[in-house]
């Protein structure tokens, strides 16, 4: 996993700590996952005992971690950064830990209330014993999130790099896609040499892979089956890997077995020019300025024109970065407004249940003018 | 995924239900992970959006998911059960439907405190929006990991034949190590061979491999490196894959490069028959009526008294079920008392920083009169 510069992660946490103070929270304390990997680089998994990143408001932040799992340090900035390390033994209390790192004995109550931010990813293992000293201290909790959402959501340009070179990634793989499609052969075949061909490109993990051909193609999360493709199926292929830093791919294409010259069912060859339109217009949208909820809408009512709409089942779609879904969604009721910097999914799909469906799928990144989609083979049944 | 008879999920349903009934509870809410696994078969994942299991203390539970995997029922027990399923689409409030479905208006408020139990697995973004409606609706809410420990703790006997075949598998894997230990393979190339191996076996996926060769194998977390073999060297092998139903193995021994027969350091020779006489004794002692504390004491007696205490640094270890690392914990303070059905690891190991470790590792099930060990290839340097 190449990770930033400490500098970088340097920066993420002192950012992390302003946005805590500035929101009256005494401190954050971040479980396992992206929101640690953001933070610091590392992806150290937790068990079931807590592994934890305590930024206080004010003061040195602190790792909390299985005394065993020190080794893994080495693998992240953790061991560069002024990050005080607490290897915890079997025995000891490690949410009081936790707590302890919060120094709220130094730290002023807030003038806004007492309370502490939590991440996102902590479980209710976690949680609920956090919740529980935390109280005895006249704390209250909250969902640290909304707070981290603005880190998260505006990428800096080392993220996008990242992004770009896995959306470039994930073409190359989709480009070979044609190659493998063939009257006879499974979905799960073609599965596996997506695999392989996923992590050839350069991503350290398959992240997932779905084959849907035929009426497998109607339901829009079916991974891959044993059925044998035939001659003019529609297959949709929607694939993503990890990258770099831990960084994600997501790219959807629609393909025709026997290329794009097989004979198509008349309704399925308007239906993807529905939304072929739908998600090229959707995709022209994207500027700073407007709403996530403004750019589902631009999809949705070319497909609800044309007659679709009920078959237009799911959001427009999801961020992307550390995670393969995260904010912002675009989606209905979303008023969230565009920046520069943000990264998600512009993917409508139409669902035939029983016949047949279709996902035509890009990565952008919101620009100053527009968007810059990372991904860029041809939108057309190929 | 092979699961059990759809009868095995309803009786263990009833069974939550019963205890959150006796507990005072007015139901129950667990997220995917081990959990909703052990009651329903389903190994469904939720990214941001959540999918849950609501069983209220009286009438029909729910399943709540995103409408869009409604596809993936067909894969667990779901569909059969007597479970009402809500497909809820985006827009809706997926937290508010789980607090509908506990009908909490048709359930008397406990006399001992209204409250609800949220599974271990729930995680933060979740949680908040949880406990923010129950408490409008003035309800606390408690982990409810702790009432379901009875249930998750003893096996019943589908889970011991499930947990046998695994541990049967990993010993044949183990077998084959000495053949792939040999001066200048790399652990890299070890573990590849060993990943191939778990799955040949008949697991359905690979969950760990830790090969940790001379210094590396004092690293109790070490995966594995590009370390080269040399003959006389020291490897401590730990390996586990999931099987069947989503049960684990997990099993370590500790091999030497060149055979048992090769010139290992005299310490490590003595060391290692410390490390052997403790987990022997230890495995000896389990049987229903003592502590778990009571099996580390022995484990740690043993090491301590060859004036190894300090290198033996963590617990004798784990539980093990759907989940790799659960309850029972034999560690130090655990009062809790051994009753037949309970499996876990019995792994002492001992590690000498910079030099070499070593670790001894077997799943056993707590029968009538003592234990059923499940892993029995030999104990001694292989």
């Amino acid at each position: 996993m190449s990770n930033f510069p400490v500098s970088v992660y340097a920066r993420r946490i002192r950012h992390a700590a302003e946005l805590a103070n500035a929101a009256g929270l005494d401190g954050l304390v971040f479980g396992t996952g992206a929101e640690l990997a953001y933070l610091t680089g590392s992806w150290l998994s937790t068990h079931e005992r807590l592994t934890a990143l305590v930024i206080p408001a004010q003061g040195t932040p602190s790792f909390l971690l299985p005394a065993v799992d020190r080794g893994e340090l080495a693998r992240s900035a953790l061991g560069e950064l002024d990050v005080e390390i607490v290897g915890w033994e079997d025995g000891a209390d490690p949410h009081a830990l936790a707590i302890e790192a919060l120094r709220l004995s130094e730290t002023a109550p807030s003038e806004r209330g007492a309370r502490v931010g939590l991440g996102a990813t902590l479980t209710a293992d976690h949680i609920f014993p956090l919740q529980e000293i935390l109280r005895a201290a006249g704390r209250e909790t909250v969902l640290a999130s909304s707070l981290l959402k603005e880190l998260f959501m505006r990428k800096d340009e080392e993220e996008i790099d990242q992004l770009r070179a896995a959306g470039k990634a994930i073409d190359q793989v989709h480009a070979q896609v044609p190659n493998l499609l063939r009257a006879g052969i499974t979905e799960r075949a073609v599965a596996q040499q997506l695999e392989q061909l996923i992590l050839d490109v350069g991503h350290t993990a398959v992240d997932f892979v779905i084959v849907g051909s035929g009426p497998n193609g109607a339901n829009a999360h079916h991974d891959f089956s044993d059925r044998q493709l035939t001659d003019g199926d529609v297959v949709v292929v929607d694939i993503g890997g990890t990258w770099g830093a831990g960084y994600h791919s997501d790219c959807t294409r629609t393909y025709v077995v026997g290329g794009p010259g097989a004979a198509v069912d008349p309704e399925y060859a308007r239906l993807y020019q529905v939304l072929y339109q739908a998600q090229r217009a959707a995709v022209a949208a994207v500027r700073p300025g407007v709403t996530a909820a403004s750019i589902d809408d631009v999809a949705r009512d070319v497909i609800s024109k044309a007659g679709y709409g009920a078959e237009f089942i799911h959001r427009t779609r999801h961020g992307i970065g550390l995670s393969t879904h995260e904010e912002p969604f675009i989606m209905a009721g979303n008023d969230l407004v565009l920046e520069p910097g943000m990264a998600f999914s512009i993917e409508p799909g139409i669902y035939v249940p029983g016949k047949f469906g279709a996902r035509i799928e890009d990565i952008v990144v919101v620009t100053e003018t527009g968007c810059e989609s990372l991904n860029n083979n041809t939108h057309q049944l190929a």
